[in-house]
This record gives C-alpha cells, structure tokens and sequence, in this order.
C-alpha cells in the first residue's frame, strides 16, 4: 500500500467568507483526550454549551444546542422539524443562502413563496407584508447576514408582521451570529441555525440551532414524522436534555472547540465583539476607498464581518485571489451567483476581525493591484 | 455574563461500543491551523483521503469520501439516495442498527421488509433468499458488525443473492472497518457507510461512504430530487469530485482527522490491524472465561472489536460499570434494548485493541466483581 505523508498545512490569514482563523486555545482543546459521549463528564460540559450558546443567541429557548453538522444542516434541521408537506412557507431570496433555503424547504415538501431582491440588497419589510396579505404560512424566513453578497437584513419588523399572520419566524444566522447584533427572545425568533466557523470562529462542523417553545410545539405536535431520522429534534431532545438517551456519537472533539470558542465569546463580551468587528470593517472601509474600491451591497446595510468588494473595471478578478494566497498567504473569497467575477467578498469574522488583519489585506491588495 | 472555566477532560480508557482512543498523532492534527474549504491545499488532501479511503475499503470506487456526519448521517445518506418514495427495500434486524435502518429508511418514504434474527445472532442467507422470493427489492441491507450485540453477519453469499434478484447490496460497516475484513468490492457492495470513532480510531464527526458505479447511476437517474439537500450525493460530487463547486463548508479540522488516522492504518497494514483485533480478542475472550465470564454472542460469529459480556447473575450491571469509570477511570458500555441489564459492551476498537488495555479491563473488572 502507498504510504502518504502526513499532512501539515500552511499558516494562512483566513479573510474568505469562512472559515475564519480560530484562537490557538480552541485549536488546543480538541486535542484534549476524547471522552465518550454518555460520560458524565461530557454530559456536563453539553450543558455548559447549551448554557453559553443561549447567552449568544439571547434567549431563554431551553431547546437550544448544536447540531452534529455544518451551517446547512442546520438549515435543514429547521425546515425538515418544521415543514409537513403541503405546508406554505415564506422565504426571503437576495442570495446564495436564501435560494439554497428554498431548495432544502422543497425537497420537505414545502410550497415556497419567494420575497426577492436583487443580491447585494436587503429583503424589505413591505415585500414581507404585501406576501402575508396572500398567504398565511407556517413561518417566514430570512438570512439576517447573506454571506453571498454582505448584505444584513433588519428582521424585527418583519418578525412581528409573520407573528401578526400566526407564522413562526426563522432565521439564518450562519454569519452574523458573534459578529453584530442577534437577540432571539427580543425580535421573537422562532427557529434559527448559525454556524461555528464564522463569527464564532470555531473549526466548521457543528450548528448551533434554537427553538422556541411555539417552534418546539410545532415540532413535537405534527402529523407527519421528521422526514429526517439524524435531524429529528424529537429524538434529538431526548439525547440533549435530561434523558440522555443515545442518539447519535457526538462529535466529541468539535464539541469541546466550541466549548472554548463560546468561551472565548463570552469572555469578550457580546457587545465588545460586535464593537470590535463594527470598527475593523470600518478600517477596512476607509483603506478600499484610498485604494479606489467600494463596497458592492446596499449602503445603509453592509455587513461588518463580510466585506463585498467591487472587483474594479481591467482587474484580474481571479488572479489578484490567487496572488493573495501564494505570495501573501491570505485567503479571500469569490462573487457567487450573478456577482461571480464582480465581487472579492473579504471576511473580518471572529479571530481574523483585527486591525492587523486590515492593514495586512490591504497592504497586500494595493500591491496585487499595483496602486 | 458568568464565565465558564476551561474544560479540561480526564483521560479515559476507552472501551465502550465507541469512540475509541485516539492515537496522538490523530489529536496533534486536529490542532493545526485551519484552510478554507476550496484552498488548493485542502483539496488535494481530500483527494489523498479518498484515495486512501478506497484502500481501506478495498474498493475501485470513485464516489468514496467521508459525509460531514457522524455514522448515522452516513445510514441516512445511503438510504435518502437510494431510496424514492414507494420502493420496497430489505432489511436485516438483529439489533439497534437494523430496527434504525427501518426507521430511516421508511423516512425515506421504502416500504421495509424487515428479515429478523435474535438479538446477538446473526442474520441468515436462507432468511433473506426467502424473502427475495416474494420481493425484487431496491436493495437488501446489512448491518455487518451489529454494535448493540456483537455479532457480525458474514455477506458475501447474502450480496450474491441481492444480485441475482437485481437488487443493489447496502452495508453499514460502521464497527467493522479496519477491526476486520470488509472487502467491499469482492463482495459486490453497492453503498456502504461507516463511521471514524471505531476501528478508524478518529474522533467522531464523519461517516465515511462509497457507492459503486451502478448505486450512483440509481442516485443520480432517480425520477425524484433526493430529500436531503445536504446529504444528496449528487451535489457532493460536484464539491468531492473535480469540479470542486461549494457545496457546504467542509469539516476542516475533522478530515485533518482522518487524514491522519487513514494514515496510521494503512501504515500498520489491513492484515495486520485485523490480526491484532482478532488476537486481543482472544486474549480478553480467554481472560473473561478465567473471570467465569461468557460472550452473549453467536459463537462463531462473534465480534473481534465489540465483546458482549453477559452479566453474571447477582452482579450489579450499572454499578459495575459505575465502578469501572470512577475507580479505573475505564469506560465500557451498557446492553441497549432487549438486552439492557444483560450484557456489558467491551470495545476493543482500533488504538484501544492492545494487550495491555486487555490486562487492565480484566484486572479491573475482577476487582469490582470481587473475584
């Protein structure tokens, strides 16, 4: 047999649109010995996770643990519990995210509404209304960050009208979680998925989810079984609250990294950290302009922690990434969809959001682009 | 905020149905710096863990790689694919596995015919020819190392007869890969899954999976979508395979993991890794009789890498296992089912398989049994 050797990565700065670096404590705690997943030990630091992750989401939701997947399992956590077939659903689409919801709400057998804007924009309260007006849905959904194009959508107002029709509201925060404001229990969040690898800058490969108890009563009441056996939050519950019944093998290691990341979260403080990647975009902001770029996504609603930049008119798109990550080690990410080729989409998440990080990005894309 | 301390596990011996301990090396490079999911350097070694993947497998198949999921993920991948609603599929049930196989794969919309053995037996060929009798399945399935019992259910005959019947042969090899021979492509398998935590000796988070060409014909010419988005094998070959098209962010540090532990496998060699199986098998096997101590199982079919102790009448089942954890700081696992209260689960899995961890369970287990 062929012996490969092992493997050893590169230090990279990692400003794509995640994942993005991760502190050398959670690096180091999931190199601790592994545990097995019904120790006592173990069950107390689950609970240790689902305490600090209501702290970042901002809500009491008991039911509020991570999922054994990454960000779109997530996604699928929340439509596969919530959906029965037939149900009408009303989804926000301004980006990768949103048409991938559509896709994943579909196959449970959703209708699917779309509330569309162009990429780069915000979903609008009214168009959110002018839908409700027609249909009364089993929830109303919006990606609060589109990671796609830097785009941060309000989602108070919007909540509010879903709950005034007897709609759940729920909602994607993969990106935004960690990096700006997110208040579960003050916007009346009913269902949502985030991820670790972004602002909370853990390694990607588990979703922190909430429920509310109205989402968790649609969940446990519904007619049809969860289509899915791995995501059944019925079966779920068991394993993460006080039954401790064996489910599936938790992801040990990934498990603790999340607990330090949280950890680390805390520690800084919500409000800090939001503050901290409001001021880094900022930086950002100010040296692209000096450079002569701009920011793709609406003014007004442009994201702190993923930075869509106008690729500028003879520029070489692709080549200006790939001499970023071979001369300087720095990882940046492309336009997708119909921004593929317009956009370089820099990410300020977590560990990476720091003015040395700016500078360092900056300094490398004037001379990438020779200015 | 309350700040929660750092959580530093204790060092376990783990000999419970998985996971398994970890080799340092395999823990030294969970801890290394993270890539981006599409950076030329993650990918190649995507490739080297496919590559090595068929290795294990003992397989030429091109869609091998690891699902971003524990092994259950990987039980709901190879059904959600295989599956459109309405098909008939067999099963085997001689444990845990099979009955959730069942549940999966009727999520899955199969009409399930179950082909039922005893729990701690194994499933026979005659059972199943007489099923295909009356039935031409989708597939017949097996689970090959029953981990809820012990027993492992040998399947070549079995996928000879799912052939002959034109049907596609599944099997989960979630606690038999690299503890004992699986040779997927001699005997005709068409799916198969299985999970790192085991024999790999990989903390778990991934489900390793291969389908032969002809199971990913019957993916990919299915009449309906796959319901998962996330485990629709006919997006993740767009990201596993050359085209490299995101699908979801990859588990980074995870397939670190296994890189590594794919590795020291194919480093000590197939042959030589079911051997030592086989021969702490014996030894623990030799040193219960001593104990006065049997093996639920099958004789004959008993697993080398999973051990089915039956609890001595008198003996305090939980309490023993209470003790093993407390006092030796050894983890074994508990009878599920049928067969909760009657037998104690004794993994010898991967890094765990050593002479010296059969000397000290037995040692242990003798001083709590007052022997």
């Amino acid at each position: 047999m062929t012996t490969i050797p092992a493997f050893v990565p590169p230090q990279r700065t990692l400003m794509g649109p995640g994942p993005s670096d991760v502190a050398p404590s959670v690096l180091k705690a999931m190199s601790a010995p592994l545990l097995g997943h019904l120790d006592p030990v173990f069950v107390k630091m689950m609970d240790e996770i689902k305490a600090m992750l209501r702290q970042v989401f901002i809500t009491k939701n008991e039911m509020t643990f991570p999922v054994s997947g990454t960000g779109s399992a997530g996604m699928e956590f929340c439509c596969a519990n919530l959906i029965e077939p037939g149900d009408e659903v009303i989804i926000g689409v301004n980006g990768v995210f949103g048409t991938r919801m559509c896709d994943v709400a579909e196959r449970c057998g959703a209708k699917v509404i779309k509330v569309e804007a162009p990429w780069g924009q915000i979903i609008e309260p009214k168009q959110v209304a002018e839908a409700l007006r027609h249909h009364r849905p089993k929830f109303v959904a919006i990606v609060h960050a589109e990671t796609s194009t830097g785009a941060l959508t309000p989602v108070e107002e919007i909540s509010k009208m879903a709950h005034d029709r007897g709609s759940l509201m729920l909602l994607d925060t993969v990106t935004s979680l960690g990096g700006c404001p997110v208040r579960l229990d003050d916007w009346g969040i009913d269902a949502v998925y985030s991820g670790t690898q972004k602002c909370l800058s853990c390694p990607p490969g588990l979703s922190p989810v909430s429920l509310s108890p109205r989402a968790l009563e649609v969940a446990t009441k519904r007619k049809t079984k969860v289509q899915s056996w791995y995501l059944d939050v019925n079966l779920l519950a068991s394993y993460w609250g006080e039954q401790r019944v064996y489910h599936h093998t938790a992801p040990i290691s990934m498990n603790y990294a999340l607990h330090e990341a949280l950890r680390l979260v805390l520690e800084e403080g919500l409000e800090n950290r939001w503050l901290r990647h409001e001021r880094n975009h900022l930086g950002l902001k100010a040296g692209l302009k000096e450079l002569g770029l701009g920011i793709a996504s609406q003014e007004g609603h442009q994201l702190w922690q993923l930075n869509a930049v106008t690729v500028p008119e003879g520029a070489d798109e692709a080549g200006v990434r790939k001499q970023l990550l071979t001369d300087f080690s720095i990882e940046i990410g492309a336009g997708l969809g119909p921004m593929k080729g317009k956009i370089w989409r820099i990410g300020l998440m977590g560990a990476t959001s720091t003015p040395e990080n700016v500078k360092k990005v900056l300094g490398a894309l004037k001379t990438c682009l020779n200015k």
